[in-house]
């Protein structure tokens, strides 16, 4: 269609002129400002609905200085269960406060964290959920001073005071391994993130406070770090296995270990214990026993999104961490004939 | 921090002043538009790069009238692993064209579907992708003829013309059945989802032709359908199981009924061989074996975003349907062993 031939989408000009009244009285009016004689509304009101004019509301808000209605979420990458729970989440409860969700991934990068922070704040979205990729988030200041908005997920900024809600990582890789040292285990093999991320950090911290605690002297002959993927976890399971004095039981630090793992122990037919942070939908189906430490993502989602819509209604109070609570559940095929 | 006390976000004004120049001139240097004095040009962005000074993309570009680089994808559910994988593209390829991605979910509902068309509209997306919910959208008429560029993914749109991308859905099934009679089966039961979803129907045509050409009839108390979640499917498997003369096979619709399907086999013990259609991360670590027909997701959504950014761009030829094609895979982790 040629763009000549194509209607122009009315103004509120032209809904004046149709109205036979002031763009003034059309902007009031649209705007439900008090004032406007019924009369003169009626008529507008009608000319709108003639010409099928929908307010731009991008326009409308931007002109008055009010909110755009849209907030940010930097996640690390929307095709991973974890994340897209959580996307799913905090978009459903911007809608219930007539508010968009604009997702963006980071993919780990600090650097595309930092230009997509500064992007979103460019099209002046109320406010961010951030799963931080980087670890200096001073770079946020200048925009924090001058009102946007941030809570920070699953992991807490660095260099800046912000609301962060987080899982109790630390705690549920603890009580895990109690729970495998109380089945008798002693060599327990670790299979995890990277310590730079915050959560691996953590729980590789509660890892070895549960050795600790039991007298089991550290062996990094059984710790591999830096896993980010399943098969990387799937070589690290069988190196260990093929070593000297091999694991009995096994720890995987997130469900994306937790898969390689399986995938090992399964082809080798091990009758080594699994314990992996983090539950997943399939689990119910693995082919071999396991038990994860749990916690509820969406509740993870919903807390970063309530307190970020009470900052965005003007909680100026001082900064908060939301600690989500973890437990122990038995996973596996096994179970659906138990 | 109190309102009064928070730096208040510099303007061109402000700009202007530090520079020593007129507003207009600020304006110029930012557009990177043509005839300003070097000099000028310098003072000009030293000023902002002192005053913190970001550009407010949102109102540049609606003042200009031009595009918001923002572009609109309504989708079923962001929390289901297909929509988030194609999410997740889209996502992606957007940023390639500086443009952010607003994600939203219809639920399967055709007026919450409407609905959040016509918000997206309102903030003037430069564009959509749309998985349509509803069976009629000449809603969108008014809109698309004032601009909006629309490209429909998995499901064609009823009641206007537009691109589409969607999978080769009866064909996919119809090799899949193929495959089944040439293993001897008969007797194949089928859980799939309501007829009224575009992608069921098709998937049920091609199960029924390849039956029609095998001189199998048709036989309904071997088709469930309506089945939209694993515990209904596991049900109808069930029932099946339970009746006289038991399939032999089963065809389950999507990945949502394979997994009950999986459920209620293993659970029986049952030799029942099973296809599925899509495939999944964890269809590898299946408890018994299946055949999946499995597609491209990241191509579908790539598909659809490249041609909705041809639209944008100024493209206008005649609306065009591109098909994604299948092929069947073996999954169970049977096969880790073999």
């Amino acid at each position: 269609m040629d763009k000549q031939d194509r209607p122009r989408r009315p103004t509120i000009s032209d809904v004046a002129a149709a109205a036979g009244v002031s763009p003034k009285t059309v902007s009031r009016v649209i705007n439900n400002e008090p004032g406007v004689r019924a009369e003169l509304a009626d008529q507008v009101l009608a000319a709108v609905s003639k010409l099928g004019f929908r307010r731009n509301t991008m326009a409308s808000s931007l002109r008055s200085g009010g909110q755009t209605a849209t907030i940010g979420l930097i996640i690390e990458d929307l095709a991973n269960p974890f994340y897209s729970t959580i996307a799913a989440t905090v978009a459903n409860i911007a809608r219930t406060h007539d508010t968009h969700l604009i997702t963006v991934s980071s993919e780990e990068n600090p650097e595309l964290e930092q230009r997509q922070f500064l992007q979103l704040c460019q099209r002046r979205v109320d406010g961010m959920i951030i799963v931080p990729a980087g670890s200096d988030h001073s770079y946020t200041r200048p925009e924090v001073e001058m009102g946007m908005r941030m809570v920070f997920l699953d992991r807490p900024p660095s260099g800046i005071l912000a609301d962060s809600v987080v899982i109790d990582n630390a705690a549920g890789a603890r009580a895990g391994i109690v729970d495998l040292l109380k089945d008798g285990h002693r060599r327990i093999g670790v299979v995890i993130d990277s310590p730079v991320i915050y959560t691996a950090r953590e729980r590789l911290a509660g890892v070895r406070s549960a050795l600790a605690e039991a007298g089991i002297p550290y062996d990094d002959a059984l710790v591999r770090v830096g896993v980010t993927n399943p098969d990387e976890a799937a070589h690290a399971v069988a190196t260990m296995l093929d070593g000297v004095d091999p694991p009995t039981a096994f720890f995987t630090g997130n469900n994306r270990s937790t898969i390689g793992a399986i995938q090992e122990l399964y082809r080798r037919d091990s009758d080594a214990a699994l314990l992996g942070f983090d539950d997943f939908e399939l689990a119910t189906l693995m082919p071999r026993p396991l038990t994860v430490i749990a916690y509820d993502v969406q509740e993870l989602g919903r807390a970063a999104t309530l307190r970020l819509f009470e900052r965005i209604g003007g909680d100026t109070s001082w900064p908060s961490e939301t600690v989500i609570p973890t437990h122990l559940v038995q996973r596996g095929v096994q179970l659906l004939k138990s």
